[in-house]
């Protein structure tokens, strides 16, 4: 618990009314109670905050004598605030080193390691100090993990992988696992082109649950560092994705495609293969990126929703927009014509 | 193995025909045979039916003399009395109480518990009678499961969640990961916001394999009683879904969306976070909810499957719709003219 | 490690240039140094074989003459032949037989089998030889796996099920989980049908990465030889697939649908229930698939990317397409009425 003077010692922003104030928890600002500090981040949850019981709130100055009854962190950017205070009040469990002896483990394990029951750790495997292996997880042999990188339960790290320091790996992800790679016989078979590249992940990127990104064919997939990727992802062989970029839940993207740095790739998109995205790029929710794009920009493919039977008398008309086109034109052609004949 | 009126005094309906013939398995009319009771809920298979070798047949009272030679159930909805048959046939595995010498339990476990090797439950679990854990599960420290749920191998429910009683939950699911939650820095790195909320899941709910549920990021993710979920969906942090709402695979649910009772939710179709769906909504497969659904009904938006030319030829004008209805307007305005200068 | 005519003598194809250079490894055209094999499987990159350091180089008849200062094989299929070298080079990892401690086993096991730490095998399993079982993995009583076949760590087969021999099946697969049958009470309450089919896998079949097949209802869900199904693909029950389809990652098939031999299927596609796709037919990436198919071709619906603002721009007239189309046909009369009054 501390004080909001305490707060802004260590994070940086002002109190404005009693700064001696003790807040022990963060929460909405629907749900703050006594000892509650809480945020305004957006204008429109004006009324939330004047209904709010919370302790005290973080808010941007321009809404700083909003609410002149309560004490208050004013702050440029109080999400972001409420992050770093999130952070303090809500540390990571603490490391409790050791290995269950319910793990199977075949490399030397440093002793500030921590090694869950159902762990198998295969020969070579490299462990930064203070890591954290969850129940169950399977590391295969010659993979690196750095520093303080913690893996939830039920995490599959294939052999040869890297992954850098303070990572997060969420359950049920797969680093690592074959590409999708084939060629095809005449007759239809298809050949396994073994997949030899590695994945390649680096420091302070977090990966959701059941999140799966292919080992490289030949080459690696490597994954910048800072990047967030949600739950149940797709990352093929051979993807680049650059520093910080976000991507949301169930996103896939295909084979051998470069995704730049900053971008933020909305829930359910999909990058087709072989395709290079700049930096700073944004991706709306539900949209296939079937081209290259090579502007910062956002950038959408995605339908208006509508009643059943609206979209059923609407999109019979899709299948035939080129007969409409050439409607227009032909109208247009003899409207032409009529307009020579009557000229004004 | 029951006989038809041992059916119907359990389960109700009528007999039609020979009351004593006795049936041992349900099956498709088209694999039916000696001693297999069928069903026939659509008028569509009717052939099927007169084909069918089934030793018995549920159907309903509009089909009850289609096939006067065989010995028949009448019902109004033989697709719900076949399931009830079903269950009564093929009961969920006798539980085998006690614990695998492989398994990792750190908390108190019921005599009536059944728990499998792999297994790792945390410390301060709570785990109601007949609960069954497959192989591998893993329970997070605090985390509560009620009477009679049964977790197939490899699930991972983390720390504090509540699962009601009577659930089933599908290997891989992942209940109760941390929710996709950061705030970003000017420069675009960023800063993780605690997940500190939980996923809270009804009595008799069913949640697909690898199905991944989000804990809250400050309140809590919910599931309402008898809610069936698919494989592979994904719901998000503070999700709120009401009772008896059904998902079909590949759904993705964004954070802070609510889902009214009774929705059914087609497969690959997604919702955009922070809306709001009414009770009884249907979503067409594959369609993205992007705006909140204020009335039951069905909604859609999807595109017409064209042969790849036909696409080509259609889909080149969707990037020119506006320019198309300024055509429109365009001769609509030399018409209304020419309309006017020549009147009738 | 081979000389370019220890290759040709195994593999086939002819060489050019000399045939006593030895290679160790397969590389890209960009990544190849000095012992490396590299191909050139399209005249588009080929400025990269002009620039590769490779030692030699698979090409086809046509580009025979392309780069005759380095030796090179010569082959109709250079990227087939490709895939042969490089199994070639990377055979999988032997198979190292024995039953790790930390397994649980019910079943007998040859002599021949590898199975990993933390593996479950209930009753009646039956394993071929040289199967290997990765660490963690669940196979469920009854199931059975064919010679040779690999499932890697963390995979669940459910009871009964039947698996071919020579198939990988990568981590965090379900096969066999329950299908998703429901039959629904007046009141929306939804009675479970109970799942008594199995899934049934041909041999050399390859299924990625958290990927799902439920079992049959109460027939089965069959997957035909040679079949490769990519990560986080979702089949539900009673799918069939016939031979040689591949599948790419994300995609969802719902349940009693067939699919034809020797498809591809791109990502993201989606096919709803109940729908017959013949054999040969090749679905784009994204594309819902909402009516059956009955002859080979490319199938598409999908839409074009744009800037977010482009987007809106044209999509707020997908919604009154039947509006435009009416608008249309009301000038089309209008011009039929004024070519009438005014005839040439």
């Amino acid at each position: 618990m501390f004080r909001l003077d305490e707060l802004v010692a260590r994070l940086g922003g002002e109190v404005a009314g009693d700064a001696g104030v003790v807040v022990r928890r963060v929460a909405t600002l629907d749900q703050a109670g006594e000892g509650d500090l809480s945020f305004l981040a957006n204008r429109k949850y004006l009324s939330r905050l004047q209904g709010s019981a919370a302790a005290a709130v973080i808010v941007a100055p321009d809404a700083r004598e909003l609410l002149t009854d309560r004490p208050r962190i004013v702050t440029p950017d109080p999400y972001l605030y409420f992050a770093r205070v999130a952070q303090l009040f809500n540390p990571p469990p603490v490391v409790q080193p050791g290995v269950h002896p319910l793990a199977a483990t075949a490399s030397a394990v440093p002793a500030s390691v921590q090694i869950g029951p159902g762990v198998s750790v295969e020969e070579g495997v490299e462990l930064g100090e203070g890591v954290v292996i969850g129940a169950g997880c399977h590391i295969g042999r010659g993979a690196r993990i750095g520093a303080g990188t913690r893996l939830a339960p039920r995490v599959v790290v294939h052999h040869d992988c890297l992954i850098g320091a303070d990572c997060v790996i969420h359950s049920g992800a797969v680093i690592g696992s074959d590409g999708f790679g084939f060629a095809r016989e005449k007759d239809g078979r298809w050949v396994k082109i073994p997949q030899v590249g590695r994945v390649v992940i680096g420091d302070e990127v977090e990966i959701g649950a059941n999140t799966t990104i292919d080992r490289g064919a030949l080459d690696d997939t490597v994954i910048g560092r800072g990047c967030k990727l949600d739950n149940q992802i797709q990352i093929a062989h051979n993807v680049r994705i650059g520093e910080y970029t976000a991507i949301a839940g169930c996103v896939g993207i295909a084979g051998s495609t470069q995704i730049g740095a900053r971008c933020m790739i909305g829930g359910q998109a999909g990058v087709i293969g072989h395709l290079r995205i700049a930096d700073d790029v944004v991706v709306s929710a539900g949209t296939l990126v079937t081209k290259s794009i090579n502007r910062p920009g956002v950038y959408t493919a995605g339908l208006p929703l509508q009643t059943h039977a609206d979209w059923v008398r609407n999109f019979a008309h899709l299948r035939h927009l080129d007969t409409l086109v050439e409607r227009v034109r032909q109208l247009e052609h003899q409207q032409g014509g009529q307009d020579d004949r009557n000229p004004g």
